[in-house]
């Protein structure tokens, strides 16, 4: 480990371990590897009759969202009551705007009940780290999405579905697309791979919606999907948001599906036995066609599944350092 | 068991077993008894001091509820956690309408986090069944109302409570009173009279509220109140939804309640110590006077009791089949 | 215990244990002292490794809010989860107002399902006491909030913080400042602060917001803050609800804040080592400055620790008391 980076690191403790999981770029490769290591280990686990291990017990989990998400909510409810921790969900903007109490003072209440961790959700960027560098020491932060930010536990699920399926990232082409621009998911999934060592990043989409620049990040842009989708071993589609199909952004749903939406066609042009990856919930006909959702290269079902582990792994990680880091509490 | 039958009806397993629970009329007097007798057991069980078992320790149940009930809801929920569960409520209608997921994508994305038992409560008819034949072997379904079509938890609680207070239903004469035309709950309750052996049902109305032909479902119509409880032995009232008495289908509130309204004059019609039952949320004064409601022959409130244990009797039944059904997951 | 009082007071059992918890006026000296004490032992508990203990383990325990209050619903949610009690959430006015049933009939019904506690907060005052009275022997009922009347629960933790940081109440003098007129939390925290024998209280405020012949409460009525505050050991600000602005009470924020807000100039008026409390969430710049908030008398963080582990003092005393009452049910 290496810890004089360490001690400048928000998201690990003094002594290198992991604290907070704000995003996919302020860790190293060994963590996110031990993530899907220890996310392997629990895989099996969602099919024992008794899913449950004590790890979290007696520890007090918040899910923060500010901005709500039923489905991404439900996920890291789920992990935390089968590591056995007492959940807490809070629709947290009722409880700020309906008395005009800010977010830290929020967080500031909620920590004073002995809160041993807050899985935040927030419309705006940053949330997530202000919440952490707010917080006593034992004190720990999931980010579950954060404006255009990050969304970093589903690209570290995104990851371990594409190691299952693929193995060895080094020898892997990536393709992803859509709204490369607005999305947080796209963002922590190139970090995410790029700290992971893939071999090369494509993101496909039309001009307006993919950032210029964006080779900064070391990826390389495609305007043409059927070129982009050349040879790749990976398609991650991303959720196409609607409010997008009003502006002046994208002409026409007929045209959007036209140019990008992922048909059986396309999945053809990638490697033969390429996986197709969605987070959810599809928009079934815009950006990718039901019988591809739904067809033996999909695996969007086995994604979620493999969300329940991941965030089991990165919970249990987070709190099995909570007692190393000493305690400003 | 009939195994042969068993194998085209989707609410059992190959060898037989309860699987889910979607209806009162797909299973034989030998399972309705089954439950009934089960939930003889957990009836104690609300009195002692723990009021815990682990039969459903490490399983995950979802209340999935497109249309909101927070009492029925509240009652799978209490049943659920007595049985060492971890409940998931999900208010479904906003995860879906607010992103534009279909049912079937909802369920597949949480059976995918290997949920084991789905509670469904939908306003259209057919819906716990359209989801439990998308399952896969070893998941287990509820219904918890389905439109018009069936609310059999609320039907076999009410089995319970007859059977309870005036035991063998071959010697009983049964009137169920109200909207029979709209009402899930007659249905059910009906289906579950035939399938025990009831002597005889009688349903009671007015003609705008009782289907024609309903002779085929083995039931004695009667539009005369005072005729139709002579020497019942329980009297099943059903809830006046408000939204009828604003259409043709009733005069008025004290027309409705002069003609069909259960006063302690039409409870002494009936058999000297016949029970008066309702599923609840009563309407004092449409369906039913206070003084009938809170009297000596009403059950209304044993009836709560009795939906908790009959609940889990259903939930202890379907995860013990669970692992005898093979699996296609 | 006096046992003749006792059989009077429907906040105790016939042998005077504690049954419900309404009020902080039908109390004794040494209930309190008691609840105080109890909850001394389950502060270090909440800085644990496993922090939950099996006293209320196989409970079900109903949060009933009919007035929504995210903040304390989840205070009084982590500490029956830390108790291990099933806990359910309900927002009541929701289930009551869609389907006309009366509060009651609400309570009947799910007494029937074998709720232990009911935690009942209300718009109107006496709903708690109301539900109390109309609850079998072996069911307790906690007052999280009702109307104007009182906010018990709140005044205790407040009790707590007084006690722990000054000791001895018999010495002490202590000020509550703001809307004294439309306050629960003053209301339960006077009649608090007299059951435990404190030397002087104090209500600081406008005279449209201090109650008329408010003396016949035991405490002096100042009008002029910084006389008021002269000495004192404690000052316990109270929440301005936003509402009162816009009336006649109040003439304007600017106003409000130079004549009855906490500055820094004013706590230095008070004794040297005076505490500062407020229940939250506090109006910054309104009742009180920020730097007053975050500054080192400020003990607004450390009240809501401690209200955990009053509530769960509270509720395990109550439950305490539950076998020994006998039983109606």
């Amino acid at each position: 480990m290496n810890s004089s980076a360490a001690q400048t690191n928000i998201e690990t403790t003094a002594d290198g371990q992991l604290k907070h999981f704000l995003s996919t770029s302020n860790h190293s490769r060994e963590t996110l590897t031990q993530i899907l290591d220890l996310a392997d280990s629990f895989i099996s686990f969602g099919k024992r009759e008794i899913k449950k291990v004590p790890l979290l017990r007696g520890k007090t989990v918040v899910n923060l969202f500010f901005e709500p998400s039923t489905r991404t909510r439900t996920t890291f409810e789920i992990a935390a009551k089968r590591l056995s921790a007492d959940v807490i969900n809070l629709n947290a903007s009722r409880m700020s705007t309906s008395k005009g109490e800010s977010i830290l003072d929020t967080v500031y209440t909620l920590e004073a009940m002995h809160v041993d961790m807050f899985v935040v959700r927030d419309g705006a960027s940053g949330t997530a780290e202000l919440i952490a560098r707010h917080l006593p020491d034992d004190v720990r932060v999931i980010n579950a999405g954060d404006g255009r930010h990050a969304h970093p536990t589903q690209a570290m699920l995104d990851m371990f579905t594409i190691r299952h399926y693929k193995g060895d990232f080094e020898k892997l082409t990536v393709a992803i697309v859509g709204d490369i621009l607005h999305s947080r998911v796209a963002r922590s999934q190139i970090q995410a791979l790029r700290v992971l060592g893939v071999k090369e990043i494509r993101v496909i989409g039309p001009k307006t919606l993919i950032p210029t620049k964006i080779e900064s990040m070391g990826v390389v842009p495609c305007y043409d999907m059927d070129k982009g989708l050349d040879g790749v071993d990976a398609i991650l589609m991303l959720r196409l948001q609607h409010e997008r199909m009003e502006g002046q952004q994208i002409p026409s749903k007929q045209e959007y599906f036209y140019r990008f939406g992922l048909t059986s066609r396309r999945v053809a042009l990638a490697a033969s036995n390429a996986i197709v990856m969605h987070p959810g919930p599809i928009n079934r006909g815009l950006e990718i066609s039901s019988n591809v959702a739904d067809g033996p290269q999909s695996v969007i079902l086995p994604q979620v599944t493999n969300g329940i582990a991941v965030r089991m792994a990165i919970m249990s990680l987070l709190m099995g350092g909570q007692h190393s880091s000493g305690g400003a509490k």
